[in-house]
């Protein structure tokens, strides 16, 4: 074992991993949340719901590891094999009820209309041998585990959440803090850039030169998300945090002169929150007609909390008489270029803009697959943005399945906004 | 080891995944197709790019399962650590070029415009103890390595698999197809129903005399998402595939009198597909208009491909003046009941109707959260749905996040309709 660093290891139990039913997500927004921390994970597992196999995996986890990080099994649901499993691997046989997640199993239940089971009142139980973390968004408490040096040869705590992943999200900060209260995390420093309009390997090809030549110490993650671009992550892993800090905007600006046309935002950000930002300190509004993407630019925009200072409203224009009714799309334009075509994208933007009385707008128009109508290419889209100022459209085509699509479609009409933004507002 | 049953394991090799860098879909894709296929998975595993690890996991994973398959660490950007540490794993040191793989990754790279370089001509060299699936879709060859009973206990395969998802699942029969010549697979038999407005542990205790009344090899599976609601899954495992089904069957039945009035689909379905189903079948419009859901419940509707069927858009009001002036809600309405009502929800639903021609509407009007307007409930919404049989209205609460509450809110949404139109064409 590596004395040098603390390990960890992210443990998932349950059936519905082993057959495929459900893709585990929590697994890798654990590891985020250590690696920020500069804890490195030696290995994830995913077991089933065996009481034994819980037991000698979780052992050999905790030899290995200073933290063993496990979700699920603790449904109401559930059979009770994990909280048992737990128990025993802490050589502890008596349970007690936790009033603090008794409290807040009450209120939950009680704002869902729903009376208080015995079931709920079995996963208020924890083991007398457990730390308690509440959870505040739901019903399974998170149960910490320490073992002394005697048992694994060194200090561990074991966290069992559960296994439901907005739940165990919201946990995490407060299982972090209990990680870094009983372990020296070591420093970690980052810096976030957010890129758009380039893929990861055309991005790695640009800057590889400048990657190659960071200095020892320093890595460079990229972490592509079709909504998001392209985020990338300087950290630099021990060291003294203000002489980190220093580096690391000196390495920024240096990537900024790399790559500074790409980047949209100097911090962890998305495009919504950067587009709803300036819209709000100017004091602007916006408005949105969308055909293809279905709603999806406009969910987008209403998931920043506070979006109704700036968002009036949308329309999304499916049927092409909608396009016309609505939007006021001249027949003629649809006659002539289809509605998949710069003259319609421009009409919806104008039309949505008329209609609502915002000073921005955004439209979409394309065909997000699987099939397309005679004459029409899958994977394209044309988005047109308007303001005062003028409008502008652009096309963007893409490979993806239907789903990838909408959200890359929308991903790109969020990001001509935001560059016709910052162009007229600066 | 159990005799009556094979078993796999499912490895993901790779960095980016310890680090939370991306989420692995892979292994759900690869646990599917072996479920599918009878043969139970005891573990998954996502470990380094380090050669030792590497090298000791699998062994230890060959010694426990028949059946090994590994993603990952092939890609040509990769360092050379996986290909050599499967080589040494099957005791071999000398590689051939595969002629079979090199055509394809020719084949590739000249339709991609790109040359072929040296690190492409490495990937198609394997140790020569494995033998060979064609990757038709990438350059890296799928390598299956056999080893004999002498070495394990008993006779055991490992498939090493690239780590591109769509090269996985591309793979993934071929794959399939190797296992069962090689291995005897067991049989499983799958039956589904979907459930909404029932949280999981309700559900539990309604069903729970009939659950604990299950045969022996029935097991029964509870998959919630705010989106689907529960998804209820029965397997049988062994046996025989024609009775297996007959008792499907009979078990179904029963769970279908347990549960009639909140089972909306007799298989594996979503709200938004069986509400496509039904307006497309009968040749019924639907429009929509949303306030506090932003968009979400016409992106769901529109995320069924074929949905230009029966879709004809949406407005979203998320200002009051839009709800007035495009859809027509009355001022005093507003004045007299606030936005959020359910006299606010109907005259939305009545509008985005008289607008579009709609046969069918939906609105919604409520808050999501975190914060509301002077007397507004967070978490609280008005739904109502329309048709020329009238126009129905109904509240629901909810208190979780802002995101939770809008999948909420649409979900609910969606299945009053989808419960109005069955009522209404039957």
């Amino acid at each position: 074992m590596n004395e040098t660093q603390i390990t960890a290891s992210v443990c998932t139990i349950g059936d519905e991993i082993l057959i495929g039913q459900i893709v585990d997500t929590n697994s890798a927004a654990i590891a985020q949340a250590l690696n920020e921390k500069g804890i490195r994970i030696k290995r994830m597992i995913s077991i089933g719901d065996d009481r034994e196999q819980i037991i000698s995996s979780l052992e050999r986890e905790l030899a290995d590891n200073e933290i063993v990080i496990v979700t699920g099994g603790l449904g109401p649901t559930d059979d009770d094999i994990t909280k048992p499993a737990l128990a025993r691997l802490s050589g502890c046989t008596a349970y007690r009820t936790d009033q603090g997640q008794l409290a807040i199993m009450k209120e939950i239940l009680h704002s869902r209309g729903l009376d208080l089971l015995d079931v709920n009142l079995d996963q208020a139980k924890v083991p007398e041998s457990c730390e308690v973390i509440l959870n505040r968004r739901g019903t399974a408490p998170i149960m910490v585990f320490p073992f002394g040096a005697e048992r694994f040869g060194h200090n561990a705590r074991l966290y069992s959440m559960p296994g439901v992943p907005f739940e165990t999200i919201a946990a995490l900060p407060d299982v972090m803090d209990d990680i870094c209260r009983h372990f020296s995390c070591g420093t970690i420093t980052h810096r976030t850039v957010m890129t758009f309009g380039m893929a990861e390997s055309a991005l790695a090809k640009r800057i590889c030169k400048w990657e190659h030549s960071l200095p020892a110490g320093v890595h460079l993650a990229y972490l592509p998300n079709t909504l998001t671009g392209v985020r990338l992550r300087l950290s630099k892993f021990g060291g003294e945090a203000t002489e980190n800090e220093r580096l690391l905007e000196q390495l920024f600006s240096e990537l900024k002169q790399e790559l500074g046309d790409i980047i949209y935002a100097e911090s962890d950000s998305n495009l919504q929150t950067e587009t709803g930002r300036l819209l709000a300190e100017k004091g602007l509004t916006l408005s949105i007609a969308e055909s293809c993407t279905g709603g999806m630019v406009s969910h987008l925009i209403t998931s920043v909390p506070g979006a109704s200072a700036y968002y009036l409203g949308s329309v999304t224009s499916y049927a092409t008489e909608i396009k016309e009714k609505l939007l006021g799309v001249p027949k003629d334009i649809v006659e002539k270029y289809t509605v998949v075509s710069p003259e319609c994208a421009a009409a919806m933007a104008e039309g949505v803009r008329r209609l609502t009385g915002s000073d921005y707008s955004i439209a979409t128009t394309g065909n997000a697959g699987p099939t397309a109508a005679e004459g029409q290419q899958v994977g394209l889209v044309w988005v047109a943005v308007s303001s005062s100022g003028g409008t502008q459209t652009k096309a963007f085509s893409y490979k993806n399945d239907r789903t990838r699509n909408i959200e890359r479609f929308s991903a790109a009409a969020l990001h001509l906004l935001l560059t016709k933004l910052r162009a007229e507002n600066n």
